[in-house]
C-alpha cells in the first residue's frame, strides 16, 4: 500500500464536494452551495464566443492572454482599483488564485490569520499546508473585530504569513465591511507588514447603486486581490485573476506552471471574446437584477415562515443570507430535520475553523447559511416554508 | 514589500515559459517546445462538441464527468491497463496530475528519485516542495540504470517518497524502455514499497504496430499512472487523468478541490462529446501518421546536414529526438549559434537536475533535444540545415 505524506492527513472533504455528490439531487431544494443560477449562465453566447476562433492555435499551448488582462484592468475600475497589466495574473478560477498566493506567501511562521467563520475552500488550502490558523471573531452586523486582529498580531511571536478575508458579500456572513473598517484593516496590514489576501468573488454582484472600494483600491502594497468570472459568467470555464505587486507575478507564474502549465487559454479566449463582443455589461445587469429579486423574495419568505426572533441583514453583495435563529436552536439538528423535508441548508458551525482537533461547538451553532442565487422563485418560497416547518 | 515564503526562492523560470515569451516568434524555426502541430488540433470538431450542449448546467459547477472516466477506462486498454472508474481521477492536464500526486506522496524523507536528465516541469514541482532529488544515470539507448536505482534506494537512510519516470517517448531522451526493464523497474518499486509516478503523455503517440504495456499494466499497487489529452487532442482544454489505487482518489479529490475547485467540467464535456462522436480514433491515426512522417523527415535531414558522428535513436513514441553530437561540441554554444540563424533548440544540459546550487556541466553537454511535431515539413528541413551550418 502506498504511504501518503503528512499533509494528506489534514485534508477533509468539503460541504461542496459532499453536496455535489448527493444522489438524486433533483429531489432536494438546495440552499447549500454557492452556485450561480443555471438560467444566469450565458451558454449560447459562450458558444458563439468559442466559435469565433478558426485556427487550431486557439487551443494550442500559449502564454496567458494579454488582451484579457487589459479587459480586467478596465473592469476592476468598478472596484476602485487602478492597475497595470503587469500586475494582473490569470488563474484557473479564484480558488487557484487563493491557493497559489497562500503557497507563495506561507512563511516559516506557518501562521495564517482568518475570521473564525471562514470559507471552507480556504480552510482546505491552509490544511494542505499544515498551517497554524489564528482566528479573529466577527460581529454578524459589522464584521471582523479589528482590535482583536491587532492584539493577536502583537501577541504572535513570529510574523504571520497573511490575513485572508472576503470584505464584500462575506462568506459565510454575507455582510460588507464599512469604509472606516476597510481603512483600518489595511492600515493594520501595512503597519505590521502582513499581506492581505482579498478574496472578492462577489464584488461585482452588488445590489445597490453605491459600492465601497475594494481593499486593493485603498492600499496597493500590502493587498493581493483575487477576482473571478465564475459567479458572473460561468464557473466551469475556470477563469479568475490575481492583482498583486509586480515583483510577485513572475513567482506566481513559475508556481502556476509547476501546478498546471499555465496555458488554459481557450477559456481565456472565450471570456475575452464574450467581453469584446459587448455581452458582459448587459449580462451582469441582468444577473444582478435576478439575484436581487431572489434575495428579496427569500428575505420576505423568512419574515413569513420563520419565527419573529430570526435575525438577518440585507446583504449588499453576494449570493448568501446568514441567518441567526433563536439561541436555543441547534442548527446541526435543524440540518437533519430539513434534510428529511428535502431541503439542504448549511449549519453555521460548518464554517468554524477547527481548534486543534475539535470544532468549537459554541460558534454559530444557532445560525445557518442559505444560498439564494441558485434556486428558482418557487423553490425559494417552498424551501423556506419547509425550514419553518422543520423548526 | 511583501515577504515571500521559502519555497519561492527555489522556483525558476522554465525553458517553456522563456520560449513562449520570445518576441517575434514567427521569425524563428522552433524545435524547442513539446507542442503538438497546429494543423493536428481539431478545432472545428472541438467547437462542434462544445455546441452540442444546450443548457447552462454544462458550464455550472458540477462533479467530475463520470462518462469521461468510462471512456478513459476503455482508452487505456490500449496501454494494457485494466481499471475501474473509481481508480480514475480527472485533472487539468498531466502537469496537474503529477503536481497533485507529488504533493500527496511527498513524505518526511523529502526525497524524490528521478533520472539525471528529466522533464523540467517535474523539476519545478520538486523545487516548489523543497525536495531532495536523488538522480539516476540513464543510457541514451537503454534508459534508466536500474542497478544504480536499487543501490541508491538501499543507501538512502529514509524511504524516498516516489520515483518519477516517463517510459514511452522519454522526455528528453526519446527512448522507450524494454519490457525486461519495465518488469525490473516495477519489481524494485514493489520490493522497496516506493510508488512510481508513471508520466505517460506520449503513450498514445506510438509509431509502430506493437506497443509495450505501461508500467501500470504490469504492476497495479505501486504505480500511479498519469495520462493526458493535451498531445493527442488539444493542450489548452487542459484535460488529463490519473489512474491510482482507489484509496488515494478521495485524498486527490480534496487536494484538487483546495487547488482549483475540481469542476472544470466544460472541457471534460467537450472531450467526452468528441470521443462519443467517434472522432477520436480517426483523429489519433491521422496525428500519428503526420508525426511519424515528420520524425522520419527530421531523421533523414540529420543524416544529410549533420556530421556523420551524430548519433540518434529512432523514437517509437513521442515528439522529440535526442541527438548526441561529437564529444567536442558544447551545445550551450551551439544553442547561441543556432539562435543567430533563427533556430531554437534546447541544449541537453538544460534537462540536468541541478546538484545543490549548480548544474553538473558535464552531463549531456554534447546533446540537444529537438521537437519534430510542431514545425511543418519545410521548416524541419530548413531548421536542421541551419543547425548543420551553426555546427
Amino acid at each position: 500500500m502506498i504511504e501518503l505524506g503528512p499533509s494528506s492527513r489534514l485534508l477533509t472533504k468539503s460541504a461542496m464536494q459532499k453536496s455535489l455528490n448527493v444522489q438524486n439531487q433533483e429531489e432536494y431544494i438546495s440552499f447549500a452551495l454557492g452556485l450561480p443560477a443555471n438560467e444566469a449562465i450565458p451558454l449560447t453566447l459562450i458558444q458563439r464566443s468559442a466559435n469565433y476562433y478558426n485556427n487550431g492555435s486557439a487551443i494550442q499551448y500559449s502564454p496567458p492572454l494579454l488582451k484579457l488582462k487589459t479587459q480586467i484592468k478596465e473592469l476592476v475600475k468598478q472596484r476602485g482599483i487602478n492597475c497595470d497589466e503587469e500586475e494582473i495574473f490569470l488563474t484557473s478560477g479564484a480558488q487557484q488564485g487563493i491557493s497559489l498566493l497562500t503557497r507563495l506567501l506561507h512563511n516559516k511562521s506557518r501562521i495564517i490569520i482568518t475570521e473564525e467563520l471562514v470559507y471552507p475552500g480556504f480552510l482546505q488550502i491552509a490544511q494542505s499546508l499544515e498551517a497554524n490558523i489564528i482566528t479573529i471573531s466577527s460581529c454578524y452586523h459589522t464584521g471582523i473585530d479589528l482590535n482583536m486582529l491587532e492584539e493577536k498580531i502583537k501577541a504572535s511571536q513570529t510574523k504571520p504569513s497573511l490575513i485572508y478575508t472576503v470584505i464584500d458579500g462575506n462568506n459565510p456572513l454575507s455582510l460588507s465591511l464599512s469604509l472606516k473598517k476597510r481603512k483600518k484593516l489595511v492600515s493594520i496590514a501595512k503597519k505590521y507588514e502582513i499581506p492581505i489576501l482579498e478574496d472578492d468573488p462577489y464584488g461585482f454582484l452588488c445590489y445597490q447603486q453605491e459600492q465601497l472600494p475594494a481593499l486593493k483600491a485603498i492600499e496597493q502594497d500590502y493587498v493581493c486581490y483575487i477576482g473571478s468570472f465564475s459567479k458572473v459568467i460561468a464557473p466551469a470555464l475556470r477563469v479568475g485573476w490575481i492583482i498583486a505587486p509586480k515583483y510577485i507575478i513572475p513567482k506566481l507564474s513559475m508556481l502556476k506552471e509547476s501546478t498546471d502549465i499555465d496555458t488554459a487559454t481557450f477559456s481565456q479566449r472565450i471570456i475575452y471574446k464574450f467581453i469584446d463582443g459587448g455581452y458582459f455589461e448587459d449580462h451582469l445587469t441582468k444577473v444582478k437584477d435576478l439575484y436581487r429579486e431572489k434575495r428579496d423574495l427569500m428575505l420576505s419568505c423568512i419574515k413569513t415562515f420563520l419565527p419573529p426572533s430570526t435575525k438577518c441583514i440585507v446583504p449588499q453583495n453576494g449570493i448568501f443570507l446568514w441567518i441567526e435563529l433563536d439561541n436555543t436552536i441547534d442548527t446541526e439538528k435543524l440540518f437533519q430535520e430539513a434534510l428529511k423535508k428535502k431541503v439542504i441548508i448549511i449549519p453555521g458551525n460548518a464554517f468554524a475553523v477547527p481548534q486543534k482537533t475539535t470544532k468549537d461547538k459554541n460558534i454559530a451553532n444557532n445560525c445557518i447559511r442559505l444560498n439564494f442565487s441558485f434556486s428558482n422563485y418557487e423553490d425559494i418560497e417552498e424551501g423556506v416554508r419547509r425550514i419553518g416547518l422543520a423548526l
